[in-house]
């Protein structure tokens, strides 16, 4: 999306039909609500729309995932600081977004609270995370090419005071020493990860979801 | 909604496309029964048009859930008295909405019956009830605003005698010596919740419905 | 349904928009296949439409329950003889259809086959059958009125001889000295029930569905 | 279809609206998608067009299989030429479509990658396959006209050299010492089965998509 749209963006808030980051953020919405990985309002999505200056149209607080409208956006600079609203407030999770918003090749930051990832990051949490190895569907994540691969997935303990926890997320993106992150799980909570675009980041919610679920049926079948 | 509009109801029986209180219970039956959470004509759902007088939009008796139209509503007051009809009867189950429906802050009643709260409700009726603490998921309680809350959920026997668990439902709303009640399970029979308005109600039979599945198949998983 | 209707579907088949068995049916499919209770083309439905003379709507044999549409059915008489028909061929199950479609008070019969129905009726094979016991649910039977019913479920051993299953299913019904049958199971096979009407019908599958669902899962939790 | 409907594709490129091989896979990817078999742009789907020459409609690779619209299609040969394509490339699976393209009565092949058979081909890998037996949903496979069918579903390890995994296909569709295969896993992966049109394929799916949960359900029940 160009700078140009972005200052249209500014200027008068588009219908929905016509501003493609809102329509595909209020159809990943409607699918994951069916599925059960967004409902009573849980959850936040957002798309990066500029990178200089840091403009990221996310969901306002509070919302139904499964039925968003062009009212339930909002738009923010990097300090976290709306610049367009109809009358929703980003929800302070808006500081996990904003981290990953402002790296490079991330353009779209989606954030699921499923059962699976709840009893999963539960489940795992005192070993802060778990292995996932040996699946095809790894290949779904952005750079894996082959089922042999090994990916972390960390657990953070979760908290109701997001700018430490976006701290702990930040930090752990920038440590060369741990494996490659492609998501995280909050414990009780859900699950966070991102792409360089909107179907990258409904990708790998996808590679992610269905492979908590697989663990978890593993796990019972034990 | 206003009392003009409320007599305009009295008056004559608007279509459903003019109706929000009827299309958004209809909606709402629509998702509740492609989730399994109210077959088999179960379930019965309220929203409450005006404080005084006292006057409730209810589902009529035995009427399926997932494609209810404007035939399938009743219109009652405070004391059960039908004031507008298309040939539907309340059900017994009326009373439970009306203990409610006369409380502060309470627009709209819901009640499901999936599997999951089924199962639940018989696995811990010796016990009266269980906790939930510690989820995320809890902040779609109205009022709650950390995942460190605490929550009872109360399990009343089932009975067919429904004037007498109403009168032991609107017993346990009055206590002040039990812990604050969101909702409560009915042994083998389903979940009531409610809220300030429908959103409210329908977001709190979310949280419910998605917390009674992680419990579950958390015990699976020991 | 008149007779003049029928004698007006025997005389040319309308489209599937003004014959309400069929649309009614297809409506049917189309959700038992989303939940999962009719893939793979298995199932079949049926619509009494006439009693004297009878005359059976039935779907067609190796139809795709999840988009039926006009082509998809047969009409057929009480032997079974096939008075109207797009090229379909009636299964051999039409049998257990009209063995029922003959008897008072039955205006649709409906056999789902879902993993649930599959597994109990596998699991409890050798009791012949077993009790569903205490579940509001079981309210949505017709003519049952508390939840302190008991339902007893046959389980039929599966045969490709229809006509010798046919024959049991009707001495079953056909015992005084036995409990009321509400529907029955066939072995790793799937459910059969009926109702008065197409709606009864379909609540019943639902009834039974759920209450399969639950016995299952209460016996995982064990 | 016709050669003159392949001649006409090779020409020009219809729009979905007038193409029902890519409409039907469209279709299928749908409901796929909708239930979680072909989650994260895995699984791919192909219909025969023609066999002498071959020509084969194959999604292309990475697409969304839940969304497909005409540009997500590529068009190959024998040799896996492309013929035609609106940018997509195939994967390299194509392969694994290519064998049985080219063998009699196979007119469709249909990949899915489900939770189910990711668990199955993992608990059953060190057996080489599994028996499925005495269930009535076997007889949705071509052929099977009884229950009292006993169908062998082989294993295959998971590896990124797909041609070589393509000569074992065919080395096992090859040999006449074995049971005949009506479908294959590839272990953590997913499953391959086909039809003598999209119709048989998509229901061959189902069938073994319904006796995997099953099967895994009786597991956990044990």
């Amino acid at each position: 999306m160009s700078d140009t749209d972005l200052l249209g963006i500014e200027h008068r808030w588009p219908e929905r039909a016509k501003w493609p980051a809102l329509q595909g953020l209020a159809a990943a919405g409607e699918d994951f609500y069916r599925r059960g990985w967004s409902l009573g309002t849980s959850s936040n999505y957002s798309v990066v729309l500029s990178k200089t200056p840091t403009r990221v149209l996310l969901t306002a607080s509070g919302k139904d995932k499964g039925h968003l409208g062009s009212d339930d956006f909002v738009l923010v600079d990097e300090a976290g600081k709306v610049l367009r609203s109809e009358g929703g407030k980003p929800s302070a999770e808006m500081w996990l977004h904003l981290i990953l918003a402002q790296r490079e090749n991330i353009g779209a930051i989606l954030h699921t609270h499923s059962p699976s990832a709840t009893l999963l990051s539960d489940l795992c949490a005192s070993d802060g995370g778990f292995w996932i190895e040996g699946y095809e569907m790894l290949k779904g994540l952005s750079g894996i090419t082959t089922h042999e691969a090994k990916v972390w997935v960390p657990i953070f303990p979760n908290t109701q005071d997001i700018p430490s926890l976006a701290n702990a997320v930040e930090a752990r993106l920038n440590t060369t020493t741990e494996p490659k992150m492609y998501g995280y799980l909050i414990r009780n909570h859900g699950l966070y990860t991102w792409g360089k675009d909107l179907a990258e980041a409904r990708r790998h919610i996808e590679v992610f979801e269905f492979l908590f679920d697989v663990l978890l049926r593993k796990r019972a079948l034990k």
